[in-house]
Order: structure tokens, then sequence, then C-alpha cells
């Protein structure tokens, strides 16, 4: 199934300013003409939909492609039935695409729904939308343009920049603040108590958790993921990073700038990421580390040290990515090399008789 | 505690078709009359409760049990108190019954509670229920007997088929659609953007995610879970799959029919699940995989490669399980082998020495 | 940053009974009088803000703090600018002071909302504050100083002490009980149905959840967590116990006294834990464990055995700590290994090769 959309080849090609290369025997005339009304993947794509080619493991997909057009990094021959337009970055042009010519996200009508709760002292930006049931606390403020959906809850003195958008459930708790051109999608909860006790006897006594979450600009984050407040001081997302769905940030954690922490990894307290780490899903983080720039951390690895610029880890407890490859390798091998191990004694111990019934003693 | 019910012994063996083994010394007559007002597991069972054997770890427990009345699959020689109940499956027997005898879920009122928020053109069934501050979008439509508890939210032009029920807080965005007697528990958003980012000079800028949700038939997802919808095109959730809470599904993964997803897995992006694939809990797959039919992935397994029909897989890289068994083994011999192979090459070299003392130059 | 407070030294001294350390040259009488108006940790403070020494880890930022005044567990030499103030435990010290100086969580306006819906025969005990869009279902009973944030919902039956606070969009299903002085974090769910399923030639048939949650006195859990319901009986939070955001909790676990389990940790059906059991992220427990008192189970570790008192335990799958701690370094030295165990064959076979030319046939 395809998503709709609607423009010629023409207007793709003006608005992304990439490279025509019609159909095989196709004139060029033809090729711009030709409209798209869908967008889907190369395997499902119909004469009628625009593709794209981004991950080089479909590209023994092309020639069998039923695509009307196709974006692609770097020109192919002319296809049996598929226009090409060559751009540099097929993912990036056609995220820019859909956006002009795609469906729209469903939100609020403009306004604020009747049924919204707005406490004392709220500011409102300029054309704000609120949606039912959602409730601003007192002393909030929303710059413009910022969309609320339905059922999303700000406790007091929540501060959301220009351009947000707080999709159904979302929950902010008190003096918790957002950037310019935030995204949080439903369900997810910023600033909850950290989880902090003092144990004595035995008897676990909560800490207060006086500080705040400090969710810095272009930063979106997934469903049901949950950012605790600081202890006291800040936890922060650091801009321009990319958090996905159910998400784990505890207190004082700082996410630097342009991260990306992927589908259910998790952050213990304290530490603090440099700027482009990515840490893929369901890996997580021990507390109080410091992780460099631009470090890799992959799927399900648990880090229990810090970790320098640039380095890529994997395993748990992580280790640098070859290292720990080469260990895996070898673990492999294990069963067998036992093998060889026990005959090796026995061989070893076969010769040993042999030369004491030869030799002299020492 | 036993959870309450109310119903002879005579009223289950009609319902059930089971066969009847009263316990020691008591008649047919004694047994069927026995009335039971609660349900409950082995141990925990007094004289009025229906209890039920099936995972057979639970053996040793027949012997003392107090239980009134035993759903068994293999008739053991008479108990001491307890008639038995002699069914193909106690496990799904029970379920059964206690749907039949036992006390119902909570619902909403018949109707549609007058502080929901209904949109426009919105098509509701016969015998809905939609509990207090549910909003329903625009042009969405409700089969018959759907029910959406307080609280639960529905974007635009999402479909519900029939007998569904959708728990608080659920919420489903825009044109995702459900089939029929699908079941979704507290919390769980439906068709949130998936994690898409094209990068762009060290910037990642947000690839609109224009494709859908689709749950297929008798469905059931847990508390908490994300299910994302597709770039373009549809994530797929299979017939009668059944989801566990906290799961993360990404954007275009299709899950065949009948898989079972436990608690904290996560599937990432345009992944495929054949069907009665599952998957324990914590569990990950990577994304763009091909999972065969009936594989089985144990708990928080790693899976990062295809993998064919039938196959058992566990560890994190993920492989077969008896060869993954196996290596464990031999890495809990590690330091021991290590210590062996110390000795061994001390013996050597000692021998080495003692042969050269003794040879003659080559 | 520091979260605000105001209150003087003398003021914390007498508070807390600490002995009094004044900085370098400084008189009892100006330590008492300086006023703090902040708390932050220690690289943080500045000059007006109380800071607190706890993890030994930080000791060696203690020289350069800017700290008005530090809690500490072992009075230091003078320190040039800081006022210390030593108290047995300084984490469980500053959480009082912060109680008492610090800055309250939001909560709703006393008495109930206008807009929350209250069912039949609902008992509401004295100094509660229901938030906005609150739902309380049929027969429920709140105890005294109960909060329910905004978008609470709680089905029919459900009991809660006195002094719980229910933030944003918790729900609580049917008949469920919470004890007094219960805190449960944005968008937990309560009371879901368990995940269990009787497949009868690969149909997966649904087995009513028709048991309850009991969450006893003094635990607190946080957001995004969920804990089903049991199938019947009784899934159960032992008192003093804290969970953290996004655990998964299945049905019938019963979770002993005092426990501590971390985010993203998950307990599968009928596993039973101890008293102080501490699991911690992303550890994983397998169903129908006997967890023993004071376990403790490391970051990621996956348990599929009982455990008895005291154990500690890391790896998945899990064994005792020291022994797994073994196994990973040789695990780490296989790759040299191998090479080792292929030159030792070499040089084996070469001595074998001399000891046959130079044998005697035995």
């Amino acid at each position: 199934m395809s998503a709709g959309m609607s423009a010629s080849v023409g207007q793709l090609v003006a608005a992304t300013g990439g490279r025509l290369v019609p159909a095989q025997g196709q004139s060029e005339t033809d090729a711009v003409a030709r409209v798209l009304t869908g967008v889907a993947g190369l395997g499902d794509a119909r004469a009628t939909d625009l593709s794209f080619l981004s991950n080089p493991k479909y590209l023994t997909m092309l020639p069998t492609t039923q695509a009307g057009c196709v974006l692609i990094g770097a020109a192919q021959p002319p296809l049996a039935q598929t226009v090409q337009v060559v751009v540099a970055n097929p993912d990036h042009t056609l995220g820019q695409l859909v956006q002009a010519f795609g469906p729209k996200p469903t939100h609020p009508e403009p306004g604020i729904h009747p049924t919204a709760v707005i406490g004392a002292r709220v500011v409102i930006g300029a054309r704000c939308r609120i949606g039912a049931y959602a409730v601003v606390g007192d002393d909030c403020r929303l710059g413009d343009d910022t969309i609320l959906h339905p059922h999303v809850v700000l406790a007091g003195q929540v501060i959301l920049g220009n351009g947000c958008i707080l999709f159904p459930q979302v929950s902010v708790r008190e003096r918790c603040t957002l950037g310019n051109r935030v995204i949080v999608h439903n369900g997810t909860a910023i600033g909850t108590d950290g989880f902090g006790y003092a144990s004595v006897d035995g008897i676990h006594h909560k800490i207060p958790q006086i500080g705040i979450v400090v969710i810095e600009d272009d930063v979106e984050i997934g469903g049901n993921t949950v950012i605790d407040r600081a202890r006291f001081g800040t936890t922060r997302i650091g801009v321009g990073s990319k958090l996905d769905n159910l998400v784990q940030i505890a207190h004082n954690v700082e996410v630097g700038p342009h991260c990306i922490i992927v589908g259910q990894a998790g952050i213990a307290g304290s530490t603090r990421l440099g700027h482009h780490v990515i840490m893929a899903g369901q890996a997580g983080l021990a507390g109080h580390l410091t992780i460099g720039n631009q470090v890799t951390i992959t799927a399900q690895s648990g880090v229990s040290k810090n970790l320098p610029d640039g380095l890529v880890v994997r395993g748990s407890p992580a280790q640098e990515f070859k290292a720990e490859m080469v260990q895996e390798v070898a673990r492999r091998k294990m069963p067998e090399a036992l093998d060889r191990l026990r005959r090796l004694e026995a061989r070893l111990a076969e010769l040993e008789k042999l030369s004491a019934g030869r030799g002299v003693s020492p």
C-alpha cells in the first residue's frame, strides 16, 4: 500500500534540483510529465508511485521495481519503466518532497478547545492549537505555533518554545522547559521524579527530586519514553538529539547535541554523553559515566566504563567493537578447542611416558 | 486469595464435557453437587475453589492441595479431598469456565458518555460504549460492540472493527485501522511516527512518516506498548498475534499471524516475521530482517540475521539454541582450560628441553 | 544550575544534629550565619549553595568546590571556603533538608476539580485533591490526604490508602488496591490483564485474568511502568519496595518488602522475590522462579533459575558474580589462547615426530 501525495516528476525535479534519467526509450518531456500520486518502497511501488533507493541492500530490487520514479544517489543505466531522479541524499530529499507534496499529520483545530483547562497567568503564543481536555498549569508559557494534542498535561511553570508539537497524553511536570520545534510523541512523560533513595536500616527513604528537565531545540522524543527530572540541577537533552520510543533517561543525565537514542535504550543517573553519540536499541549505560563524542554503542550493549571519543563498542559488558567481535568468534570455537585440549593432554601424557621409559633420571 | 465465581462441579462437567474422578470415598452424586465459589492456584485453593494443573512443575502440589476441584489433563488416582475433572487442555478449559462463571471486567456504561468529544462524520456501530473524556476524531468509524474506555484518544480517520476493547489512555493516530475483537491495554500508543532521519552534515532531518498501522483481527496488545506507523506503506500486526506490555514495534515491521511477543521485546524497522513466531521477554530483532515461520527467540536474545522456519535461537548475538548452549557450557570451563593450557605449555617445554638434551642436532 | 531552598547553616545544623566544621579561618558564628539559597552538586555549587558528598567517587571535587556548605559523612580538614556539616548519612539528611526547606512538587488544588467524574458510592477521605478530568469509578475508596493528579483514571472498586499521590495519566483497573503513602508516576498502568493464552491448534485463546494487584504501603512506582493483575489471586508489590520507570511486572508476581527494581527491568509471571532484592536496570527474571532475600541482580542480567538468599549474580544466563567475572576475564583471553593451542599442537607434533624417529617400537 502506498501513502498519498500528488506531484509531477517535473515538479519533483524542480523542487530538488535533481538530475533526470528517463526510462528506456522515454523522452525527457514524457518523463517530466509523469504524475505521481503515492510514495512506496521499491517492492510495493506501482507506476503512479514515487520510490527511493537509500539502503544498498535493496539495489537488487531496482531492475524489477514497478515504481514510476525513483530517487537515487548514483545514476543507473536507464530502467525499463522507472524514471530516475539523481540527488545527493535520497532519504533526505524524499523527506522534503513528502513534506511538500504528501499528507500532513492531523493536528487539533487552531485555537483553544473549549474543554481545555488553562491555569492562571498562562501565556499562549500566536497560532497555537490546544486540543480537547488538555490541561495547562499555572504560569506556563507556550511559544508561537505550538500544538498541544488532546489530553496533554502540563504542570505549573512549564515553558515551551515555538513550533513544538506534543502528541496525545504527553505530560510534563513542573518547571521543565522545552526549546523550539521540539516534538514529543504519545504518552511520554517528562520531569518525573528521579529514582533516588537513602537506605537506612533497610528502609528506603525518598530523596526529593527538586531539579528540572531541559529539552533543547529541535529534539524529537518517541512514545511512552520517560525522562526524569534532576535530583537538583538539570537533566538535559541536547539540541537536535532524537530519542525513540520507550527510552529511559534517569535523573541528571546529560545527552549532548545531535545524539540518536534508539528504542528501549536506557541511561542511568548522572551519565553524560558528548555530541553525535549513537545508542542502538535496548542498549544500556550505567550511571556516573562520561561518554565521549561520536561514540557508537551497538544494540543490547551494556556500558559500565567511560568511553573516549569515537569509540564503537559492543557486548555486555561492552568492549571496543573489533576486540569483542574477535572474542565472540573465539567463543564459538571453544567447544572444539576443549576437545583439542583434551587430545593434547592425552598425547603429551603418552609422550611423557615414552620419554620417562627411555630417559635417565636427571 | 481466590477470585470469585459460582458454579457446581456438575455444571463444570456439563460445560466442559470433562470426565469426573470423585475424591477418595466420595460418590459421584456428592462430587457433582459440590459448589465452587472461587478460582485459585493449587497452593492457595480451599475446599470451595476450582483449581487446575497445567504446568507439570506443579504436579507435586496435587497430593496436598485443598482445592475442591481440579481441572487436569491426565487422571490421577482419586485424591484425598479434591474432585478431578479431566479435560484435554486444562488451561483453555479454565479460561472458558472463568469467562462463563467468573467476574467480568469493568467496562463503561452502554452508550456515549456526555463528556466524550465526538468529531464530524463519525460512524458508531450498535451497542458501542464510549467512556468519559474519550476523544474520537473526525471521520472515525467504530464497528458494533466496540468499547472505548475513559481517556481513549482516536485521531482522525481511525477505523475500528466489531467487538474491540480499548482500555484507558490508549491512543491511535490518524488513518490507522484495527480489525475485529482487537484488545488494547492501558496507555498503548498506535501509529506514532517511525524513527527515521536523514543526517546531513551532522544534523538529523526528520523523514516524514506518512504510512499507517494495520492491526488485524483478534490481536491483543498489552499496556504502554508502542507501534510506529510506517514511513509509507503499512506497519502490520497479523491476525491472532498477541503482544505483551512495553513492546516496541518500529516502522514498517510486519508481524505475521498468531505470533507471541513477550514483554519488553523490541523489533526494529522493516523486519518481517512469519506466523507463530515466539519472541520471549526483552528479546530484540535488528531491522530489515526476515524471520521465518514458527521461529522461537528466547529471552534477551538479540537477532541480527535472517532466520529460517522453525529455528530456536538464544544469545546476543543469537545462534541456534543447542550450538549456543554448548558454547555457553564451554565458556564456563574457560578459566580451568586456561590453567590446563598453562600446565601443558610447561610440561611441553620440559619435554622439549629433555629431548634437546638427549637428541642429536639435526 | 541549582534548585532553590532557603535556610541558614545554623538552621541546617539544628535540623540535622550534625557537627559543624567551619571553613579555614572562619569563626563558628560566621559559619552558622551563612545563608543558603540553593542545592547543587559539588561541581556546580556556588557560595550560596548547599551540597553533599555521598559517592566517594566525588571526593576529589572537595578541595575545589565553591559550595557554601557541604553535608559529609566523615569530617575533612577545614576547607578553603566551604563549611562542613558532618552527619551519618549525607544522602538521607540532604533529602530531609530539601523536604523541609526546598521547593515542593506541584499538586492539584485541594478538593475535587469540577471536571472530575466521580462514580456512584465513591468514598473520598479528608483533605483529598482530585485534579482536572480525573475519573473515579463506582465504589472506589480513597483514604485521607490522597492526591489524584489530572487525567488519573480509576476503574471500579479501586481502594487507595492515606497519603497516596498518583501523578497524571496513572490508571488503575478494577478491584486493585494501593496501601498508604503509595506514589505512582506519570503514565503507569496497574491491573492490566496478565499475558496468558491457551494455544489450541495454533490459535491463542485468551485466559481471563480475574485476579487483582495489591500495592502495599510506602511503595513508589516510576513512570510508564506496567503491573499486570493476577490470572486469579494477587500480583503483589511488598511494603517499602521501589520500582523505577518502564518496569514490567507480569501476572502473579510477588515482589517482597523493600526491594529495588531499576528502570526497564522485567519480571515474568508467578516469580516471587524475597525482601531487599535489588534488580538493576534492564535485568530480567524468567517466570515461576523463587528469588531469595537480599539477592542482587546486576544490570542486563537474565535469571532463569531460583536464587538463594544473599546471592549476587550477573550475566545472561546469570551466574554467581565472581564465577561469571572470572569466566568473562577468561573469555577475553580466548583469541590468544587459541593461538597458544595451535602452537602447542605444532610443537607437540614436532616432538612426536622426533620421538618416533628416535624410539623403538614398544
